[in-house]
Order: C-alpha cells, then structure tokens, then sequence
C-alpha cells in the first residue's frame, strides 16, 4: 500500500499515523521526494481500512497494491471453483446455457419454454418470479406463485432453476430454487449479500451497472466472508454514452475475472444488449473468451410477454443460437 | 407515445398490436414513411407498460413523450412541496444544512460535533449507523448503538436528525429518526422504496451512481405512489471517467429537478468529490443555482474518523463554509 | 423524424416550421395528444438538418426514425464491401491481422518486427510515424523518417503498410502508404476526414474514445461523401469508469456495425485493454462475433520501446495467438 | 512516482530498469513487500516517459506522485495568469461574458446579435465561421466570408471576437481574431495544438467530451510548451449516461483547476446542457465556484438559425440572465 502524505503535513498528524500504522503490524518505509513524502506499507495490508488513513489530515492518496479480496482472489485459491448444482455443475471445463423467459407468467407459459429450451439444449431454467422494474405502475412478477409455477416446470423437465431475489424477506421462499440470483440492482445491497453468506445455495450474481470489476468481486467477497463460496460471477453490460444498445456489454470482463479469481464467469448478452439479433454473435464471443455458462432470455408468446421482451428470443431463434453455441464448444472442447 | 414498427413487420402481429392498444384506451395514428411505419399513441399513456409493446415481434423502438412519472410531476402538482420536520421544514424557499459525521463512532463523538456544526448553523444533524461498505473487512457502523447515540445528540442539541437505512429489517429501529436516508446504492432497492412509502417520515432519497434523472424520479415515485409524498432528493455526484474527484457532481441536476418535480432538492457536494477544498465552493454554486438544502460531513477528531474520512470538513473548516454559504443565502433572500 | 412541439408553442412560430417543413418536400403528419402535438415527417429525412427544426422557438424534441448516414448505410448497399489493398483484401469472407510495433524505431527494429511477424502469419504491418501523446514532453515519433524505415519493412517482406496520420499537412508523406490509419483522438478531426475523402487509398477510422456508433458511421460517412468509399472502421474500446482496463473494448460495437453498415470491421484488443493476457482471448472473441480483422501490438525488445509498450505481445506470444487466430478462423471457414 | 513490479519479474530485466532508471537522474527506493517489489522514484519525474517503463517486460503498474504539467502548474506559477485582449482582460478578479450566436449566418445577423449583447453586458462576442457538424450533410459555416462578417460586427460595437479553428490550414484566416478557440472535439488534435504554441493569441482550449482535467491540462501544457502561455480553459460538459441534457457539465471541474492550474477558467453552460432555461441558473453556479468568464449562445433569429440553435438565448432571455450574473458578480465583488 502507497501512501502520499500532503506537502504541508504536520509533523504531529504524521507522526500519530506512523504510530496507527506500526500499531495494524504493517512495516513503513519512508521515502521523502523533493516535493512529497511517501509511505510504502508492507505486510497484510488488505485488511487494513484505507479510509482510516484517509481521515487523517495529512494524507493525500492512497493506492493499493495488493487486492483487497482474499476469498474471491485466485492468488490464493489457484484452482478454478466447480459449483454443484443437483446433478449438473457450473465451471470447470464445462459450457452451461441458462435460458427462460424474463418473467414467469403462468404455469403453462413457463413449462412450454421449459420443454423448448430443453429440446434445444438448455441446461439450467430461468424465471422472474420477483421483478426489479424503473416504474412502480409496472408489473412486478407473480412472487410466490411465480417460484411455484417455476418448480412446476422443473418437475416436468428436470432443468435446475434460476431465480431473482429483491429482499431479504423473501429468503424462506427460496429455500426450493436451485440457483438464488441477485441482480446488478441489488450488487452492492451488502445486507443482502451478508445474509446469503449464510446459506449454502449457489448464488449467481451479476454485476452492477456502473460497478468496476473490483467491486464486483467485493460483491462476491461479502457473500463468500459469510461462508457460502458458492459464488458464480455475470456480466451482464455495464453503462455508457452509447444509446442504440441497453448497455455496454464488456466482454474483457470475462478473462481478466478468470486470471483475478477461480469463481465461474456467466455473461448475459440479452439484457446486456437488448437487442436479439445481437445475442447470437455476443454468445460465440463470450465462449471463445472464456466463459463458463451463457444466460439467454426467450420467450415463447411474444405477444402476452408481460415484461422485457424485446431482447427475447424466440425458440426457433434460441434453437439456432444453441446449435451455434454447441458448435462453438465442441470446437473448444468444452462439455456441454 | 410513439411506437416505430420494423419494415418487415408481419401484418398480422401489426394487427394484434393494434387491437391490444385500443384495449387501453389509446387512441392510434398510423403514418406510413417511405421505410417505416410509425404509431403515434394518444391517451393516458403514462401507465402503459412499454415492455408489454417492445416485446411484439413488430416493433422496433418506442419513445415517450409524456412523463412516466405521475406524483412526483410538477406538472401535476405545480406547487413546491415544503417537507416539515418538526418545527423545521425543507423547501419553499429556505436554506438548510444537514452536517455531521459519516458515521456515528460514540456518544461523545456525535455529540460534540452536533454542537460544534450546530453552533456553526446547521439545520439537521446527520450521522450513519448503518454503513453501506465496499469490503466486508470493513467497519460497518454501531447499528443500533448507532442510532442511540444520535438520539442523544439530538436531545442535547434539538438538531432533527437524518441517517440511512440499509435494509427492510430495520425498519423499527428508525421509527424514532426524523429524516430516513436512502443511499446511492438503495435507489432501485425497490422493495425497500415501496415499504417506505407506506410510512409518514420524510425519506432522503440519493441519486445512484449511475441513473438518469428520470430514473431518479421513478425512484421517488415508488415511495410516492405507496401514499408518502415526504421524498426530498438529492445529488451526489455520478461515476464518469473522471479520476481526481470519487464522483462528478451533476449540478445541472438542481435546475433540471425544480423544473421537472415539485419536490426538494438537496446537494452532497462532500460525497461527490471526496476532496474537502472543493465543498466550500460547490455549495455555493449548489445554492446558485437553486439548491434547497446542502449536505457536508463534518467530523471533529480525523485521526479517529472509522469511514470515509477524506472528503470530511473539520469543524473550522464547516465554520468558514457556513459563513460563505449564510453570505449567499442571505443575498438570495433564502431563510437559513 | 418525429417533432415533438412544446405545449405552450405560438400559433405563428409553429405555422411557419411547418411551411419551412413543407418546403423541404417533407410530408407532415400532426398528432395533436392530451398535452403535446406531436409531427410526424415523412419522407427523404436524412438530409434534413435537425439544428434548422430545433433552432424554432416551439419545438421540445426531435427524434429521427430514418439513419442520417446514406453512403455507409447497409439498408443502400446491402452488400459487404471488400476493400482491396495490393494483392490483399480486407472484408468478403476473409480475417487479416494486423500486426507491429506502436512507433516505428529504427529501421532495424521495424524490418525485425515485420519479418517475425510475417513468419507467424500476420497479413498487414502496422507502425507509428507519427504519434499522438497526451504529454508534449514524450517522444513524438520519427515522423517521415519512420515512414521511410516502414517501406522499407514493406520492401524486405512484401506485407502492406498501415500508418497514423496527423495532420492534412502531412498528406503528401502518406502518398506510399498502403493504408492511412485515422485514430481515436481524430476521429472527429472533420477537415482532416473530408481530405481524405478525396484521396483514394484505404482509410482505418478508430472509434473516438466517447463516440456512439452513430457518431463513427457519421465520421466514415464524411470520407465516403467526398468520394473515397474504402473506409474500414475499428473498434478500440470506449471510455468507462472501469479503472483496470485502459478502456472497455466494446464487441457488440462488431455485429452491430456487420447490421448496420456494409464496410468491414476490425477489432484493436491491444490499444482497448492495455493489458497483454488480454489480446489473445479477445481476440477470439471478435473473430467469434464476425470481425473481418483484428489489430495487435508487437515489439521485439521491449526495454527499448519508445511508446506504449505496456500493451504489446512479444513476437513468441504473438506466435502463440496467432495459432489460436488461425484456428478459431478455420473453424468458421474465413480464409486467412 | 511508483512502479510496482510484477511479482515473476526477471531479475535482468529488472535489474536494466534499475540502470535506465538510474541514467535520468532519478534516485530509487527499493521497497519488497511479501508479495511485490515497489520502486519509489524521487527526482524531477515529471519529464519521465511512463510508456519507457511500462514497456518493460517487468513492470506491472505506474503512479505519478508529481503532475505530469509544468507551464500550467500553480505549484510552479502560483499567481493568477491574467490575459490581456485590447482593453479587455480575462482572469484576475473580473468575470467575463463571452456571447453571440453559434454559427455566424449573414453581416446583419452576427452586428444585430452584437449590438444586442453588448447593450446587456457581455464583453466578448463569438461566433462560428468553420462549424465542427456530425453530418457531413449539415451546414459548415460561412468560413472566410463568416470571419468578416465577425471583424464587421466588431468594428461597430467594439467587441474583441473570438471564433473557433478546426484546421492547421487556417491559421492564417485567423490573424485578425482576437481569441482562438480550439472545440472540444480538437482538445487532443496535438498538431494544432503546436501550431497554436508558437502563435501569440490568447486560445480558448475546450475540454474534450471525455477528457479528464489531467488530459486537459496536458492539452494546455501543449500549447504553453510552444511559447505561447496565454490559454483560457473552458469546461463545456463530459458525456455521461445522461440523456436529458445534451451533456453533463462538470461544475467542480472549475474550483480544481482554479486549484491545479493558474490558468483562467471558463464555463459553457449553452453547450453543456442544450437546454435553454437551464443556462441562468448554471451560470450563476459558475460564478459562484469561481469562474473567471462565461460562455453563452444567443441568436436574434432562431427561425432562421442555421445550426445548433436549441440551446441559445434569445436576446431577452439574455438581458435577464446577464442582470442575474451582475447581481450576482457584484456581490462577490468581481468586475464586470
């Protein structure tokens, strides 16, 4: 850790920091330039709460040099995690599709696009039961109903399930569903995230929209620190200028969380883009990078969609895209 | 609102679409381009959920014209909302500031700093119990205890007081605070908006890191639609590319909110640029341009600040801001 | 277009927009709604000069439903533009990769680069004569006499050249340039485009580190109108938040534009990320998502590098993703 | 500045670094921490070239400690920079109206326009005669002809003018302009910026769309390290997600450049919002943070304007926004 001190510190407030310092086990070096003063800090130094040195008068910046995660950072955990869910696993030479549609609407809808996804190769059943909508006046999901009707699903075809939590409350409901999803709404909502640190379900979380990959793997940290190291990583675009896609989808995302952490990556190119002709291509593009499973949204009716259609894909259209993907992994020599 | 349909739009999707809008007492226009075919939608249609348009096979994009926000629209409610606490109130042309510590550290802390920022001027006393951190490893606030001790503080020195809650759970615990902060990272914690909008305590809501305006407003619109008209908002800066600041502070934000919403506005400039010499002069431009409140983190011991210490102003440095800001206040003929 | 008129709009200055509208040969539908009129124009909108509508006192908003580029317009020329360079082509099927050093050196370096990057398959040479430093006090390029040491790379190995250009007063330089390069920081440099589209020789255009898609085809649509239609356009990553990455490489930029336009696209992982394990994997990626050619950074001899050497490949580490460029490429038939 | 090493360095490479470090007079401090070395450099390391050091196959990151600027540093010219145009000034305690109309159409409209603005109090006129546009297709300004049209209207109300150049080229045209302005969009065109050093007009440098205050500043060591120090920084508005305003104008940009640079310190609310009744209030804002100058857009004739008209002031909305500006510069005492 590189510690900049003020010009015009005062030899007091220095002094006191120095002490602080010495005090948390870590080892300073001094180095004085002809304009400022720096401190280099070694020992553990992740642990160590930089806001604590920042409140003193007489720092100016800090930067880090080690990660400040440990659970999440591969340097310490070099092999990649493997999570288990049910008979099937995510990470670990293996390609994994997570399809569905944005919001289960009925028992029926939400079984058809199950046994469709299903057919063309989907491994893993997405549903919305709880909704994160901009507008209050929106259609908020069918909650509890929604998770049954989800289940139902599953019964009938045997994929796992996958689906959003919004609030703690909510948490009993959950106790059936395979994968607990948090969405880039919910990243940094840290209760959340201690609470699911308790439980020993898979959670997949996906990145805030304007949240670097550092406080992406914070995010993961919260859960993990909780004890729950089933932690799988999405990236689903982030926020930028450009306006004729929902979002920046930022495929670089996915080798450098490969190389800092042995979580599994997924990306998500449906809500990342809004756009379904864009989905096909994007997917290719995430395998070849790296990624461990794919999550794409499809739908069935398009016309009852009650929310998010637009960057849906029809089951002809996913089936075409499943048939691109499995070429793609065979090529790769991925499992899927 | 209109509605652009793709150019190789099947007829009979077109035709569904059609009938569903008159469903909603929407009147239609069609006008037929060289390329494209457009619908101009007439009605109500605030209410109209886009995503139920968006996701027919027909439509290539949407864009409102009307506001999708009802409650929180000057529009509608032409008059400033005043927002009383206590014998205090924000807007309607007053002045007020809230400052105090990032976080609440002990009874003698929060209260010595109550009467130094009292003393100085300040209309509200803020302080955080519960802490929204980036590390788990980091100190999360005294939660409870917190909150026990802002009371107190309170009591000494008759400042209302204004802290953040994090989560639903905790609801109880701030039935005795005057004001209830939303953080930036809580804007779209959708549930938690909706649970405060059945409450009567004035909510502090802060713009996220990365939403629009108008998100902004649906967000007080979620507190608003569930019966809680008390919502003031406030600005504290936005992630950009920009590095020597922590946030870019949108002050177009201010003029733009009193044009759009009836509702108070509020400023953070401590927290949207984490350095303490550009406070002083944010705050007078916040007040500039239309301000009703500013926000400024003060502590009195830095050397012992547990959270975001860096952007705090030492009370001496808040006495010489208060100065500035009373001098400005003054000319504008604002009550503080 | 749709014009959308504000709603205390004058009778008279709206009169006069819509005979200003009708002059043009533009059709005008009026949609009057509850609270906004709405115009509807149909008819050859692109040349239509938005600044001329919004410049009335009674209009709010504008938003276009037909694409303001023509030139570069798929919708116009729907198919691909090859782009021919010597005996090599850039688009139709094929993957080229360009590959060499940031600046030009000495000839030695250059010709070395050229050679060994040559043995391992790359198809065009790449180097900067000319070079645009964000500090007037580093090294600048050896402006004509770098361009000297390329051609004569070009000569010892027979790979066509590419080089930035600066400046219209260096154009004469560029004569014997195989390919002139227009970078990021330029790429709304309008003179300089608008001499170049009166040149004949093949034009990379970089994405602008904020611009849209629209911007960019905007950009190539000011080179074509002049008259010179062989414009390949490249993304190199976008400005975000995002602090680990140089920029955010943005992928959905490549089937978005392969939709949009019929000019072909190349993908610079190198410049977007600043981070060597990096290029490879995405690399793939934008094979995998349709590029018609990727750009690398390679140097010899690092310690010697005069610019940007942190993001460059080693000739052995080029040799290594070119292997796995080779092979994603025969995988999906493009010859390379 | 700090270099950290990566922690599988090669000990050669490293130890080359050491010497090349050694041979610009620059003292290192070796810092091994249990995971990575550190090297601290002391010494003038503001004329370093990163990109030398980086490109070491041993490096893994670098931070400066010392600004890379020197001319436009106020560590190193602490006093105001005040620059003389004919009897008028910029910087040192006045505050300064810059108005006019975007694009100079005719002889009658940029005189009317003048003799308007200057009856309110502005102390500048601008105008364009070379329009940066999106569109190769939209209007590009009147060029020479516009420059006399200029020079005319200064002659009748003796105004200083100041209009922007977009090319090397031009220069000459530009003999008899009082202020050269450099848009936003030629922030990093360095050839330009070169040129411009070595001329001694006052240049009135516009941040780039994305450009950070470091870039900037560097931008306008450009100019100053050519001879010429007489460079106006005006902050115009950063693209951010935001889609209401036009772009996001970065207010605290003003009081950190005020801080890192004695350079005078401009604001363009017209361009940064692109909405009209937001330019009052942002302006008084800046004045109130510490502008030395404002930049606003008035046409006479917006029926008639040929570009970018949205955003300007009619010549009463003007006369009320320049009374609040003297209002409000006369309460701080500034001269207008």
């Amino acid at each position: 850790m590189i510690v900049v001190l003020k010009q015009n510190a005062q030899q007091e407030s220095v002094k006191e920091l120095l002490e602080w310092i010495e005090e948390q086990n870590i080892k300073i070096n001094v180095i004085r330039g002809d304009q400022k003063t720096v401190l280099a800090l070694v020992g553990d130094t992740a642990r160590v709460d930089t806001d604590q040195i920042y409140s003193r008068g007489c720092v100016e910046s800090i930067s880090r040099i080690q990660e400040p995660y440990k659970e999440a950072n591969r340097k310490f955990h070099p092999d990649d995690t493997i999570i288990k869910v049910g008979t099937e696993q995510i990470g670990g030479g293996t390609l994994k599709v997570v399809a569905g549609p944005c919001s289960v609407e009925s028992e029926e809808q939400v079984t058809e696009i199950a046994k469709l996804v299903k057919a063309s190769g989907a491994t893993f059943l997405r549903g919305g039961a709880f909704k994160p909508r901009t507008s209050p006046y929106a259609f908020q999901g069918l909650h509890a109903t929604g998770l049954t009707y989800l289940k139902k699903a599953r019964e009938v075809t045997g994929l796992p399930i996958v689906s959003e939590i919004m609030s703690i409350d909510h948490l009993d409901l959950f106790s059936d569903v395979d994968v607990i999803q948090v969405g880039a709404r919910n990243m940094q909502n840290f209760e959340l995230l201690k609470e699911l640190g308790h439980c020993d379900k898979p959670i997949l979380l996906k990145r805030g929209l304007a949240n670097t990959i550092e406080e992406f793997l914070m995010s993961a940290e919260y859960v993990m620190a909780g004890g729950n190291r089933n932690v799988i990583l999405c990236e689903r675009g982030v926020r930028t200028f450009e306006t004729m896609t929902r979002n920046t989808l930022d495929l670089s995302a996915v080798p450098l969380l490969k190389h800092l952490t042995h979580l599994p990556v997924m990306v998500d190119p449906s809500h990342a883009t809004g756009i379904p002709y864009l989905v096909e291509p994007l997917s290719l593009a995430a395998v070849a990078c790296g990624a461990d499973a794919i999550m794409i949204e499809v739908h069935n009716d398009p016309k009852h969609a009650l929310c998010d259609g637009a960057q849906a894909l029809t089951p002809d259209q996913f089936d075409h895209t499943m048939k691109a993907i499995r070429r793609q992994a065979a090529f790769q020599n991925l499992v899927l």
